[in-house]
């Protein structure tokens, strides 16, 4: 049989994450690679008890449901974004299949094949692959500690008139980076003045080392949810469990109403049972409280990995400490391939995803994306120690 | 804000089931309109024991899972598949969000914009959204009591070329019709003959009034997965509950795994929870026998809204008595036009769908789809002399 495949999927690369986890199955493998939570903190005990009053609440809760979601969630997920200064209303918000879902139903709405976004360099691996399946054009504009850099945005804007830009503007992945209060404003004030729309993919955001900073979304500092440029997604996947498979969205109601539409034929609607057990978790369960414990143990494990590495003795390898989220971003040696490096590393029983992958245009192939939320410890010693050997022997070559 | 959507978005219509089920909310309305299964026939305590299990498992149920789906229930479906004469290794097997996802992931993977697929005259409608989200031109052949004519078919085939077939051969959503066995070879033979590829959609086969009738799949017919032209889909929505909201495609490797890449960019996996519970369901829970309970109480439903419309006196409407699934499919008085008869009906308090959404290009204006699973005993009985009601004006006028 000839299965002739769409070009777009065809020529699309199975995501690196995806190929090295497939290396790593059955070995004694230490993974910095994948974006995993840490299991030990998930709050089972209160997802059990939250699914148990689901289903005292009868035979109701196994129908179908709205595709937007389940009404009493979005509510209290608008309250949620109250707090942090976003005001939308349920009509202005959507649930998905996680925000992965956000991002493509996003995208199938906004744009057309051959259409150009602006992404930061680097940027999230997976939204490059939504880019490639719908047929667009990706530009890339430099960043610095602070964040995108608006000169080098508005140049792109100029020159190739982009559709919209996607940000991952809290604690970015891969680099784990925050975009300043004053960037953010400019961004804001920039896509305003040249009416880009904006996606803002925010599941990070709330894994704060400092609880103490805040970093304004460019959703509130758009305005309301009416008109916004922004169009805001976040997700419960870091900060309950991702097998729960909930984001959500929110925007000006006519960009929901045609997300519904398209995901009303991608899948009719996300898991409702999911939707149920969430919104009972939040009647009674401290999610801030929970959010604060992990944000604590997470900032200790990176503090962990970042003295390791510190410790590691090796001179010639640098990295900006993130204030939040669940990546650190490696600038290896000059001149060194992290492919290769990757390849002597899960030798040696450790993996890491290499940079490249996040790259729409030409890669910095010196880099390294490593996770420290899921391994602590002397799992987190023993995987530094291997990467810091496979490092030495490359070092040692070139 | 000028939000400028997507051609194929902002044309798709809503779905008329929306709309109504918009129209019917807060009013003492009887809806024979959605397809939604009998409440108070799932087995609520059975998934609740099922969830249970899955907590006692640990925190690891809520960690992140694969694409393609958790792995022990893969391998449980095909062994239910296997009891049908289908053939499938856990590789040949992708779970999905609803079968509604696979048929989108498919279609995304098979085809190019510009594209034409074949469908059966009239369709489900949420296919035909799917088609037009992706650009995709329809052509529609008849169909007779044994099901689409293979004449037919075929001069569409000849004309317009098109990539693929999509069919519910089985209990057929708006229709109701099941294709006979001599029908279904001469299409597998037909599309082996031509190279076509086809999705076979199968939400409603299990759900059988005689139980001792057997319609081997298309898949079947056409052998094991590898090589095989038809790729095809079913779910858990009908059969165990919707809210759980998982479907499944078995087909050739290469197509699974294409359908992977895409999946992963369009939400990285579905909900794990609802795939541990619905395994956890299968170990402990006689999902044959709840089957058979299911088809037994439908068959009822259905042979009393048949009765009833019998008794009605409309001697000028006509239908085809279903043998499976949840709908029966009504031809009313010639020169009616159902989606006027819906207006009225909706004023005195019944709900249907009109026809027209079943069909890509030219409607027969005078059918209705009428559920018979969501309703029964006196709220039947009062939706049906609500209907006839409202014929008998129409009839009048006319």
């Amino acid at each position: 049989m000839d299965y002739r495949f769409s070009t777009n999927v065809a020529n699309l690369k199975s995501s690196a994450v995806r190929d090295i986890l497939k290396l790593t199955q059955g070995k004694d493998m230490i993974s910095f690679a994948g974006g995993l939570p840490a299991e030990e903190l998930f709050p089972v005990q209160a997802v059990r008890e939250a699914a148990d009053r689901v289903f005292t609440a009868g035979t109701g809760a196994l129908q179908y449901g709205l595709t937007e979601g389940f009404l009493p969630l979005r509510e209290q997920l608008c309250g949620r974004m109250a707090a942090k200064g976003m005001a939308a209303t349920p009509d202005e918000m959507i649930l998905t299949t996680g925000s992965q879902q956000a991002i493509d139903l996003l995208i199938g709405v906004l744009t057309e094949p051959g259409d150009i976004v602006l992404v930061e360099k680097p940027t999230y691996l997976a939204s490059l692959q939504v880019f490639a399946l719908h047929g667009l054009q990706v530009v890339a504009a430099d960043s610095d500690e602070e964040g995108i850099i608006p000169e080098a945005a508005e140049a792109l804007i100029k020159q190739y008139g982009p559709k919209l830009l996607y940000a991952v503007p809290t604690f970015s992945n891969p680099t784990g980076k925050v975009w300043s209060e004053e960037r953010r404003k400019r961004m804001v004030a920039l896509c305003k003045q040249y009416g880009l729309l904006v996606i803002e993919d925010d599941p990070y955001g709330d894994i704060k080392f400092k609880s103490e900073e805040n970093y304004p979304s460019l959703f509130s500092i758009a305005g309301p949810a009416e008109n916004n440029p922004i169009i805001y997604t976040s997700t419960f996947s870091k900060t309950v469990a991702p097998a729960l498979r909930t984001g959500w969205a929110i925007g000006d109601s006519r960009v929901i109403r045609m997300m519904a539409k398209a995901k009303q034929a991608a899948d009719l609607h996300s898991s409702t049972m999911d939707q149920q057990i969430l919104s009972q978790l939040l009647r009674s369960f401290d999610l801030d409280a929970h959010i604060a414990l992990i944000s604590r143990e997470y900032g200790d494990r990176m503090l962990e990995m970042h003295s390791l590495l510190e410790q590691s003795g090796l001179s010639d390898l640098t990295w900006v400490k993130p204030k939040g989220g669940m990546f650190l971003w490696v600038d290896l040696p000059e001149g060194m391939d992290a492919e290769a490096l990757l390849r002597c590393a899960v030798g040696k029983g450790v993996a890491f995803v290499p940079g490249i992958s996040f790259y729409a245009g030409e890669p910095k192939r010196n880099t390294a994306r490593l996770n420290f939320t899921h391994n602590k410890g002397a799992r987190t010693v023993q995987g530094v120690e291997r990467l810091v050997e496979a490092i030495g022997e490359f070092t040692v070559r070139s």
